[in-house]
């Protein structure tokens, strides 16, 4: 049963649980961490390890994509980013970091960068790019744009359509234009689409019904419990989304649904809580800006940091020493926190709780304190 | 049923929970921001904004109740503050500031010059010169000079009066003088009262039964925790006073009393959150020091923090940066944590959750963490 | 019931609870602080105020006792303290000082100057000194020590003993000498004794029952915590006692037992929170360190601090600013937080929630966060 | 009955908790701490006191371990450290600290240092010469090394073998070769073995039943939460693994199989307080980085630190000033936070709580907060 308290008279409140709040029980023989297998597969694609970037320009330009390809993981590109609207995408970064570094608005700069129009043409030259390099093309839209945009990307080639905002739902409603229906949306695109974020049980359950490959748990690294008053608590929602999984898995007589985290993860060890509380991938924000591979190499910011009134998310400045992406994801490590070699870190914490994949890890014990 | 705890043996303590511990669940259809309706009625005035500002000298001089009201909210001026004391308002606040800067004891700079006594015919001029502007004009008196303050106060042309202090009752008992019974004071005036601040159910019925149009939960953003031990737990206690509300309204057949909030809001999510509690506006204080229109731009002191012998709430420099209040409560942001665009986030909350109006939202789902 | 959590397989611990987690919830008629009374009345001794310090010579020297008595509260000395010790106790305290000023080891030097023998015809100047001005006579013995100086401080003029260790309990067994029966021992002293700390139920019970006119919870403000890993919940160990008190005076068909709070209270909300707990006073250590009157005014050690092998409680300069003792309990306050004007802080706490003396504040609601 | 919460729907997790949540409570006759006995009996080898060193080279190198032998304690190497590697022990921790000092990644220094082969002449050289001196021989190898370095080390002279990981379990499962099944491999060895570190009940007993004479709780001081997601709940471990201590008697007919605490062990609250929960003995890693016979004295890293790929534990500087291993031990002490005198804090923190020997003192009174 759900644990709910009584916050004032006669307002309930649900008890949920963060990452942090969790931790992962090793109970069973421990095994190599050689052995562990990561794969991940989703629709006719499979992933050596279970990983996307938060699509944000300050990690995924073409060159971080092919080489997130590279290393067994999946690269999205932001269709309304500076990826979409500047030629040269090394100058418009260039100009948010030295806002940055100068003690200027970096928010204002990259708000100002975002102002320029969407170029169609450029976007699907570089969807191109990405497809003629075989790395697997993964685009992202917002629900707002998806209708005006999804058909062009799709046909430069995109074979994975991210929609995605900070929190969507399966269908949108404003008074002064049509609302948009993922399910009828979805249906009519040709390729999968994964879907997010959403943060409780009953709009996961909607978006799975809309067709999606997967949904997104959680709304990047953002601050949207100050600025909403909205925060997803990420260990409660991935294991109410795993729990909708499986019904959705009944109710259809088996059709699976992808969850993937993508909010408060930035170590290895929180990739680990996030498989086993249900989640099958995860999207990388933060801990990548430590990639000499990401556009703005140490530098971060989400996509909704951008929004034109109202930005979520800073432009920080993370990491001052960086390293490969390989090193970030497999190592080897000189970092002692899980902020290098995540997918070693995963891989030792399957290990030593006995579990050789992703699927049978969901079901490890789990604590909190 | 209540929660309650035995800290001791034969010793109960309800448990109560902060803004900060709850967070708003979106569970609905989301919405398109625009289609929001943010607006506040209470008794013959129409906000566009449920927002009023904490009575302070540091924010409410006439250009800010101005402005206020240019951006749909209401101004409120602390009768009892420097505005009805010192002719030149201005030369006031900045002895404060310059004494805080210069790292001097500004607390006892504004204990000094809120030993001048109150000049009617000053506070008269500026009542005036607000109602003029066409500015709804609000005016705070304390429980204490309420009967001697009042009538001059509501002649001048004051349409909203608040009777507010950190803590009061519908009762004061004092042995050397006459009690002041809420009740028949209320009774007296020709002008709608909001009276608080309160922080349990059982006051808060009593103050709806004094007549009041509105009552406000919480004592500002003060130090009455380590001062009197007293901390009023935000998300309880407008929760109890929702209800309570509800029940006042079943005893009178229909009277409905505003619950005003005014404690630990900080951000665009923590307003979100007062009303998803159950408030139906919010008063500011620390957030709108950050307006060029504040009378101590960037500096912020309550009004509390001026008590001759025991002052409570620092005078403090909050923000090295200010915008206008415009920007503020309106936006567009570029801080991205909610400190700007205070309504835009409200809305923004909101039509995520799937509301269009504040009534509805405070219905919407909660977690605690 | 109390409340149990299984902390392990088959082992299980109560939740207890810090004055930090509770809070003072105002729910009656509002009063004037003005018609509080917070006399405290203890076997033959009235005190206008429920304040002793806590025994250390970084507060009590003969002056600060002095001016403890014209404030209306408790000065104790402490017997083992260099009071006793050394003839010129202004040069020790400023050994002490000019150690931590320096750079250098504090604890070492208090720990050293503590090596020097107590000298009884010093202590007895002393304590006369006290006598001869008035004021009541409060000196501190350790339970270790209680039998040895106890005769000869008593014969001095004392008129209020404190036996007060860390954690005491009725009976002190060593293998290698006469164990300590407190009852005996109390029995045969013609003063009323204090005892403690305590930090649990049944201790305080059996505390009660040796004759003492009260008892004391907790430790002082000391690091028992990270030392020995036992921490006073001081909530709960207050409410446990309070209980006790109630028990134990059905027990004796009437005998009352003043329940004195020392540990963890550092602001006049702390006090009010102690006393609404079921205190009947508190001892004051940290927040008299401002005191101009202090011995050591601005730093602070607590007795257990000189320990020869295993002092706890660090030697620091806690204020820079002082102001008088007055100032300290009875304002007006400068200070925001509760450090100042304490007693006024405590008064107000009472009225506004309703009531005007402090037995019957020990009731007043509260909550936990 | 076990504690749980559903952290999602259909998903739960046991609460738990860490030392840092649980307090001593003193309920009976207080004792002198002179009447304390900390012997720590295990096969046939008897300490003075119940401590063991967590086995890194930072502390560990021979002339260390003579002198936690003279101060009553064992003292264990790391036959998998830089003591088997390198001819110069001295010279190669000197390279690490100046790696720190310089601002370089010390990580990488103490990679490549460990990259040099185990010299098992040298290692036998250093543990003939601990034997020479009359010390308890203990040696640490890990799980994955210890059926190639177990007969060497046992051959040259090591009465205890403590086979410890990061976290282990009773069978090794790798598919490129034979599990390692510690009951034949314990079996086999002519020496007490002591085998961790564990987490969990389930692991805890199995453990047990390989015939291991002691198991440790815990993975010493490390990042394991961050990097991998498992943070051993000590409180609850160490209690989980007592309880399960007494099953495995009855169901053996009363063997005895030591618990030993080795995580989240600062000072000497900590050490009272993994007694309290259970533990026959502990392991200090970061405390004893303070002794000026620590191999790298003032600095401190774990084993696990070294590792090729994966390194957990930082190399950190933890002291300036440092003091011998005797007063860091047994006193006197001039430090107040239970820094110093670890085993008079332990002493003392029996003696309040009335009793005088550890077996005893396993079942004080808990509190949590």
């Amino acid at each position: 049963m759900r644990d709910y308290v009584e916050i004032g008279m006669g307002r309930e409140a649900r008890r949920t649980w963060q990452l942090d709040d969790v931790s992962i029980v090793p109970s069973r023989r421990t095994r190599s961490s050689k052995d562990v297998d990561t794969t991940w597969n989703i629709d006719a694609y499979s992933f050596d390890i279970p990983v996307a970037n938060h699509p944000t320009d300050a990690l995924a330009g073409v060159e971080f994509v092919k080489e997130m390809h590279a290393q067994g993981g999946l690269g999205v590109i932001n269709a309304e980013g500076l990826i979409g609207r500047h030629e040269d995408l090394d100058a418009a970064v260039r100009k948010v970091i030295e806002a940055k570094t100068a003690g200027g608005n970096a928010t204002k700069v990259l708000q100002e960068l975002h102002a320029a129009p969407i170029d169609l043409g450029l976007l699907t030259e570089r969807i191109q790019e990405i497809r003629d390099s075989g790395a697997t093309v993964a685009v992202r839209v917002s629900p707002q744009r998806a209708r005006e945009l999804a058909p062009d990307v799709v046909k430069a080639g995109t074979e994975l359509l991210f929609i995605q905002g900070t929190i969507i739902s399966a269908e949108h409603v404003a008074s002064d234009g049509d609302p948009i229906n993922l399910k009828e949306f979805i249906g009519s695109l040709e390729v999968p689409v994964i879907a997010g974020g959403v943060s409780d049980a009953s709009t996961a359950m909607h978006l799975m019904r809309t067709g999606a490959a997967g949904i997104i748990i959680g709304g990047g690294f953002n601050s949207s419990g100050p600025a909403l008053g909205i925060e997803t608590p990420m260990a409660t929602a991935i294991a109410d989304a795993a729990a909708v999984r499986r019904e959705y898995m009944d109710e259809t007589g088996g059709r699976y649904v992808h969850v993937i985290a993508d909010g408060d993860i930035y170590t290895s060890g929180h990739v680990a809580k996030a498989i086993a509380c249900g989640a099958d991938a995860v999207m990388l924000g933060y801990p990548l800006a430590a990639a000499e591979e990401a556009a703005a190499a140490g530098y971060y910011w989400q996509s909704s940091a951008a929004h034109p009134r109202f930005p979520r998310g800073e432009v920080e400045q993370l990491f001052e020493e960086k390293v490969s992406l390989e090193v970030l994801l497999k190592g080897p490590a000189t970092d002692p926190w899980g902020g290098h070699n995540i997918i070693g870190g995963l891989s030792r914490a399957m290990a030593k709780c006995g579990y050789t994949d992703l699927k049978s890890f969901q079901k490890v014990d789990l604590t909190v304190n």
